[in-house]
This record gives structure tokens, sequence and C-alpha cells, in this order.
């Protein structure tokens, strides 16, 4: 077994590197907090005698030797960064639960045939830059690296110049490493597993996502000299849109869902009718054709409003994946780990997108997830359990073990 | 006649300070920008032998002496600030015409009985500062002093802090000075005007305003895996009192309007069904009791709304004012002096707030209009012709000169 107070306590230490304003964190991907936070996992590593190779996309990846040196290595891992206004696991919870499978491992004398490198990917929320998992896209061959670079936050500022400022920027070729299987332990982010009473969710699947920018462009105009039947109020069409959106989702419940979390007002002023809102929509469904539907509901709704109202409408695709299937070997190894440690356990589909979506495409994966209190994440109230989080670090801990041979 | 030639050069030479980003300008109230478009009105004030007194609002008072020691001055005017993707001429031609006017005098050598008295108000716009008319509002008695300065504006920043900042917090008392009359000169900001193809619009009424920000509370939490039945999302509370804002205007056309155009989500992130939302409905109407039922209704839909969406909500009433009646002998002034020249003219009611409905209430007030393209305003492509320029600020020549008396 894991040592659940140890990784209880570097939970708690990393969050106070970029607190929140409400008890959680504000550690956004390549800022100085993110800066800061991959610095105290180094050293961590560094004192459980890991080696740290990083990428050019600021991938951390820390080795801890196999017995054999032909195999390849297992890897584990997840993202430190977070929302601007996230919790304390969401992300945090895998790498430090693939750091304190390590420690336990070198407290309890275990070595493996494989090799095992924890791993932090950068950019994992996709909140300052567009698309969320971007540098485990690149590493998987999705997104090149130069278009990965250029990706602008709402500053302006390019992922690739900040990536550099924070002096992540590695010299390591992308996507060049070679996996034997991947395992990221999670957070649910839902509310399945504390409804069901279980302590640990065997993901088998993951829905797929469609980010799609909605620019709708009207005319700024005086609010109150601005006869009604003149008026082109972007914002009113956004907000007919935003009721669509909802709509379409719910056309398809409970197999999909739709909100947009993101919104731009221009000029954003009291007494200006909005010449232009920007927004996204999110749409995710397990089942691609639903996904296509609503996309394309999406557009056909939108162009509706926008012609109706003598606004125009532009649409961009700034993220998405297709629902993938986690590999069969990899989901039995977390299975049968739970099923051994006696944790009461059930199947998942993950709602949320994960770096371990992208790495199914290159490597054997599975994933597996503890409860959240209320299903609540991407708050900074979200809260687990210590038993919750080491359950998950337990199962990740033997399907580890089973996978990289002891 | 005033000389049209310089009014003109005038309005560009001050649209070189603040520029926007197309053809406009960004001038917000106690910026860096506002304390540099002063100065060049100051120095153009003394040039033009006027000496310039600035109360502790920061509003700006530049005197001709009139040959009566004893008579009031005739105050004309209007404001210098702008919206954030503004206009040339919004505020700015009632200053500059104002100025212009005491140029021609000097020019032609006029005296007045009554000095008269050019006039900068601070913070009309609103935009960084709710409530619109701010210090002509605190002249008139209608805000204290201290609350005004207390406002803040998107980044928490006071607006006694700033006016201090800008060098331009005068030392004497608000509202203190009497006025005989008062005269503003101001675009239409509306199509009536160049629609009926008048020169001249004597402004006999003013339409009322309310401003209510309204505060929607749920529940941030993710797009993804929060499924929809559980979700308090309150952009999409947002999306339908927007349409009920739209609704409840309509119902009332074409004596009401109503929109919001400042829309602020938060945390604003992709990912993120938006926690809390502050959106601020901008209902005007010349008929105080349309305009009380269109705020009693806003509460009761929206109460409504987020009742059924489990939202909470608050409301700010951050800016009013009734509608304004003008005084019958300044609006005889101004009539008389477009017929005497020869103007087409019609009577109008004012669609937007402006300094003149706050002075209106210590002060015999009128207004002079003069058509702007497509009715354009608050938009930087805001446009009107200088012959129209030179008719309003001519109708305001003749009617200053009956009220001031050569
Ligand atoms: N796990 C997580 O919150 N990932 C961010 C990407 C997404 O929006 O699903
Ligand atoms: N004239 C003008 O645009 N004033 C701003 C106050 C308002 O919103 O009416």
């Amino acid at each position: 077994k894991i040592n659940a107070e140890r990784l209880w306590d570097s939970l708690m230490e990393m969050a106070q590197i970029g607190p929140g304003v409400a008890g959680g964190n504000n550690r956004q991907t390549v800022t100085d907090e993110d800066s800061q936070g991959r610095h105290l996992f180094a050293d961590w590593c560094a004192a459980a005698g890991m080696t740290m190779g990083v990428d050019q996309m600021g991938n951390m990846f820390a080795r801890r030797e196999g017995t054999d040196m032909d195999a390849l290595p297992v890897y584990v891992g997840s993202h430190l960064d977070t929302q601007p206004t996230g919790g304390k696991y969401d992300g945090v919870l895998g790498v430090l639960g693939g750091l304190e499978i390590i420690r336990s491992m070198n407290d309890l004398g275990i070595r493996t045939k494989h090799p095992i490198v924890v791993t932090n990917f950068t950019n994992e929320e996709g909140t300052r830059f567009a698309p969320a998992m971007l540098a485990s896209g690149v590493f998987a061959g999705i997104h090149t690296q130069d278009w990965a670079y250029g990706r602008e936050d709402a500053e302006g500022l390019k992922f690739g110049d900040e990536l550099e400022r924070i002096g992540w920027k590695g010299d390591e070729e992308v996507g060049a490493r070679q996996m034997h299987a991947f395992f990221e332990l999670h957070i649910e982010q839902g509310p399945i597993l504390e409804a069901e009473g279980r302590d640990v969710g065997v993901v088998t699947h993951g829905q797929g996502l469609s980010w799609t920018q909605v620019t709708i462009t009207g005319k700024d105009s005086h609010t109150g000299s601005t006869p009604m039947p003149m008026r082109k109020n972007a914002g009113l069409g956004m907000a007919r849109v935003l009721q669509k959106v909802d709509e379409i989702a719910w056309s398809h419940a409970p197999h999909a869902v739709g909100a947009a979390g993101h919104i731009d007002v221009h000029p954003n002023s009291r007494n200006v009718i909005p010449g232009r809102v920007v927004f996204t929509v999110d749409f995710r469904s397990p089942d691609l054709t639903v996904i296509e539907d609503m996309e394309k509901r999406l557009k056909i709704e939108t162009d509706a409003i926008c012609k109706e109202m003598g606004l125009d409408v532009t649409y961009e695709k700034v993220g998405g994946f297709d629902p993938v299937k986690f590999d069969e070997g990899c989901v039995t190894a977390v299975r049968a780990a739970a099923e051994r440690l006696g944790h009461s356990h059930m199947d998942l589909i993950s709602g949320a997108g994960h770096d371990a979506c992208w790495i199914n495409r290159v490597a054997p994966t599975a994933m597996v997830m503890c409860p959240c209190v209320d299903g609540l994440s991407h708050n900074e109230a979200e809260e687990i359990s210590p038993d919750w989080a080491a359950a998950g670090a337990n199962v990740l801990f033997h399907a580890v073990m089973e996978t990289a041979e002891i």
C-alpha cells in the first residue's frame, strides 16, 4: 500500500502554490506559478532518485529505472496546471499519485522490470490557451508543435513564448518517447461514484468533445437613442444561441451535454449595444454521431438566428476529440487491482477530457478515478477525502506494478 | 455666424488625443488621455481670453466676462470624455461648439450683458464609472460627492483617486455656481433628424433611464462531467433574461428601448459552467410609468427564471433618471434661433441622457441637436457633416446671444 498521509501532505503542499481566492488554486499553465509548481515536483522527483527529462512542449518525465535495460517504460501521470478558479486535485492527484507510487516502491524495496516514468503534461486545462490537452496532443501527433506554439491567450501572448519565458521549454523532441503503457489517476469530476457509493472508477471510455468558437457581429450603437427596429444587437443574438445550445444538448439527454463557459462582449459598456460577441460552445457525448449532429444543428440554428436579426456570424473549431475506448489490457489491470485490494468499483465513462485520451492513440492506456464531493470540479470548492485519494493511488500502484512486472 | 472651419479643425485636433482603433476615440473619463484633452481645451480657452475654474469633481468652467458685474452667467457645454470605442463628436461638439461661440464673439467684437461660461463635465459617458452624467449629477445635488468619489471601475480603481491622479481635482465646491441658463449642443445619436431631412433638433424632452445591474449566481462546474440536470448555469440564466429584456422593451414599442451592453461572465473559461454573471440592463422611455413597469417586469421575469433554474439573483440600481422636460423659455430661444437662421428644424425627444438633463434641475436648460450619419453613435464610425456641425453651433450661438443679452 502507498503512504496515504504522505500523498495527502504533498497535495496540500502543492496547493500552496498559486492559491485561489476561495480555498482552491489558480495555477494556470505556463505562468510563474506553474513554473514554481514544476520546480517543487522536480525537487521531489530528484529526492526520490528519479532523473528528469523535459520536452520542447514542457512535458516533464521523471524516470525510475527498471531491471531490464531493454524494456519500454510504464508511464503514469496527469497535469499540474489548474483552472483560474480550480480545485486542488484536478490533475494534481494523478501526478503526485504517480510520485507516491515511486516513493512507496522505494520504501518497500520494490523493483520493476520496466522503468516507470511519472509525467506532468503541459496545459491540460485549455483555459488560457485552447485547446485542452494541448501538449499531450502534440505528443500523440494530433497537433504540430508550431501550431501549439502559436496559440494565443486572451492578452495575445503566445504559448511558445510563455513556455520559454517561464524557463520550461526543454530540448527533448516531443513524442519521441515510446511507452509500454500509460495510466492516469484522476478525480471523477462528476457525481456518479459518490452517488453509487463506489471508491474506484474503472474508466473504460471517454466521451468526445467539440469546442466551437462563435463570433457574432452586429453594430455597436447607443442603447438609448437607437430605435429597437434599427438595432443589431450581437448580445441578444448570443442569448438566443445559448438557449438553443441548451435545447440541442437536452434533445440527446442523457447522452450529451452542452454549454458555453467562455463569453466576451465588445465593447462591454453599459450604454453600447454589443457590436461583437465571441463565445465558445462546448458539446460532449460518448457517441460521435451525436457530437456531429449537435455541431450541425448549432450552425443551422445560429445561422437562422443571425439571418433573422441581420447579424454576421463565423465559426472556428478551437478544440475537439472523438470518443475514446481505452485499452482492454490496461483496463483489466485497473479492474483487477481494485478487486484484489477489495475496493468497491464500477466501470465509468469519463465525462471530461484527459491527457490519457490522446496518449491512448500511441500507447495502451487506462484511467483510474476516485469520487469527488458532490461531483464538483472546476470550482475552488472541489473536494475529495484522503481515503478516496488513497484508494485511487493504491489501485494505480497495483495496476502499474502488474504492468511493469515486479 | 460662427467660423465653421475653425470649429471643424478643433474637433479634428481634439480627436488626435486618445485615438481609437477604427477612426474614432478612446478617451475615457479620468484617464491620462482625458487629462491631455482637458489641457488642450484649457489652452484654447486661455487663448480666447477666458479664465478657468475647476471644481472638486473635475468639472471645468471657462468664463468670458459680461458687461453686468451682477448678472448670472449663461452656461454652455457638454463633455470631452468618450466611450471605449466612441466617436469624435459625442459630447466634444458641445464643448468645442461652446468655445467656438466665444471665439466668434471675440472676432465680431460682441459683448454680452451676462458672462458666458463654457463647461466640460466629467464622466458623462458612465462607461468606466457608473452612472453616466456623474459629475453633473453631483453638481445638481443628485449624488453626494463622497459617493461619486467611491465609484469603482472594472479594475476596482476609485473615481476620486483617479481624478486626483490625473491632476484635475479642483478646489471649487461642486454646485456652488448659479446659472442664468444652460445650453447644450449635442449630436442626436439617433436617426430621426437625418430621416426627416432637418438640420436642427429642438430638444423639448429627454427620455428617462434605468440601469439595473443584475448578478446571477449559479455554481461553477465542469462542462463535460456535470450531468445536465445538476447544472446551475448562470450564463444560461442570463441568456433567458436577455430575451425577456428584449420582449419587455418591445411590448412598449415605440415608446421604450431595452438592452444589456455590459456583460461579465465568471470564471470565463471554456470548460467551466459560468458560476456567476454580472450584467447591466438599460431600459429607457419618455414615460416614467413605462420605465417603472419595465423595471418591475424585469425583476418578476428574472426571479421566475432563476427560481426555476436554482440560481440566486440580486439587483442593484446603478444609474437612472426620470424623463426630463426642458425649460420653455430656453427651448423657445433655441427654436427661434433656428427659425431666424433659416435652418430646417423639428422638436425632438432626446433618446440619450445628457448633462443638460441634470442641470435642468437647477437652472433653465435646453438642448440643440444636429443629425449624425445613420443615427450611429457609441461607435467609432460615428460621423457628422461640417455643415451640420455649423448649423447646430450657429443655433447655439444665437440662442446664447439672445439669452445672455447683447
Ligand atoms: N479533466 C479536465 O478537467 N480536463 C480539461 C479538459 C476538459 O475540458 O475536459
Ligand atoms: N449622450 C450620451 O451618450 N450619454 C451617455 C449617457 C447615456 O447612456 O445616455
